[in-house]
């Protein structure tokens, strides 16, 4: 079981982008605490199927975070439920996930589930739009918060700005208000810098994008967390 | 604060309806358990903070169902907070909740706070269209079971039937999916028999309208558990 607890660093590979097998590994073996599998157009089976394989040489623990039901599979070795809090529907909250469990109950390894509290904070994101999320409030953003913890005990509240630099000072804010959940922060860490500023408040920096851009600066975001 | 796991009844009062003293003497120093206080409509502070009064002189432990934000005041034993899974709106699910604890937030005593992941089955019943309910297939109340303890960890599942006696072998399929959470079982209990029934399958029993039609069979609800 992954313990988040004692994460930094995450790096999020995207199964519809593709990454050539060397770059893959120098990811895999950088120091990151973990590899997430997750995107939120164009996952498929086989996309995720193939890309889990090939993760799933090195040692790096590899975790599916679950956008459809379509690409779940066994052999990750940890599974990131999102309920995504400032969704306008419930279906983002609680129902997709209630048909999921109605269908696969018997074989969900409860043991590997992590739920992950989401709370998506860049208008022009694509899981903004998709997940049919309202903007918060800083207020809104710290209830959020702190419903994640003391309502549902979630091991995760993720601020998801998808795409775009977040607040760092909301940032801040927010993991005043933490106690037992496990603070993640994800969007826009291009830079050695801008990893260094966002990991001084969140637990946990999840570096996606870059990876597809600037391999060199996806790296020094390691780098920044491991200083 | 309230170890609901060693509860088997308790008797739920609802602020709109009048008890004489007499019976309400009776009802606390009857061996029940906890006496909630909670009810669907003409819930108000000054129904409430006069019904607790009452209550908080005797030794029971007494608890606030919280249905409305304008009834809540401090010096319960515990605050019983629903979210009832099978709404169609957000808005019974998290979005209540997400208001009272952005106004509420630092006054708020997480550690007298028990969240109950509600499913209504009655579709006659006033709470079942007040919270927009659908009505649930066996296997949909069962996953909703699932989820309120392993995505939520509540501590506490409440099958209502609200004015009607319910499926029992419904009830006891619920159980057996339930390690953690606790079980409750509301709805048209008004005589020994009924009690005895539902208790073989929920791990507690509430007791409510019979209260205000049959004082007596009401007592006898408390012996069925006991026995």
């Amino acid at each position: 079981m992954c313990n988040v607890k004692e994460w930094s660093h995450v790096f999020k590979l995207d199964p519809n982008k593709s990454i050539e097998e060397d770059d893959l590994s120098v990811l895999c073996e950088s120091g990151t605490d973990a590899i997430i599998i997750g995107g939120t157009d164009g996952v498929t089976f086989d996309n995720v199927f193939d890309l889990s394989e090939r993760v799933q040489r090195y040692t790096v623990p590899c975790l599916l975070e679950v956008s459809t039901m379509e690409a779940i599979m066994p052999g990750f070795d940890g599974y990131l439920i999102p309920s995504v809090l400032n969704s306008k529907d419930k279906k983002f909250i609680t129902g997709i996930q209630h048909e999921a469990i109605k269908e696969y109950q018997d074989w969900i390894p409860w043991n590997q589930m992590l739920v992950e509290g989401y709370c998506v904070l860049n208008e022009e994101a694509k899981v903004f739009k998709a997940a049919e999320c309202e903007l918060p409030s800083n207020e809104d953003v710290i209830a959020y918060a702190v419903m994640a913890e003391q309502m549902f005990h979630f091991p995760i509240f993720y601020l998801e700005y998808s795409g775009t630099f977040g607040n760092a000072e909301l940032v801040k804010e927010v993991r005043k208000h933490l106690q037992q959940t496990t603070l993640f922060y994800g969007g826009g860490i291009e830079s050695y810098e801008q990893a260094v500023t966002m990991k001084e408040h969140a637990d946990v920096i999840v570096v996606g994008n870059v990876i597809y851009k600037d391999m060199q600066a996806a790296l020094r975001t390691v780098k920044a967390c491991r200083q």
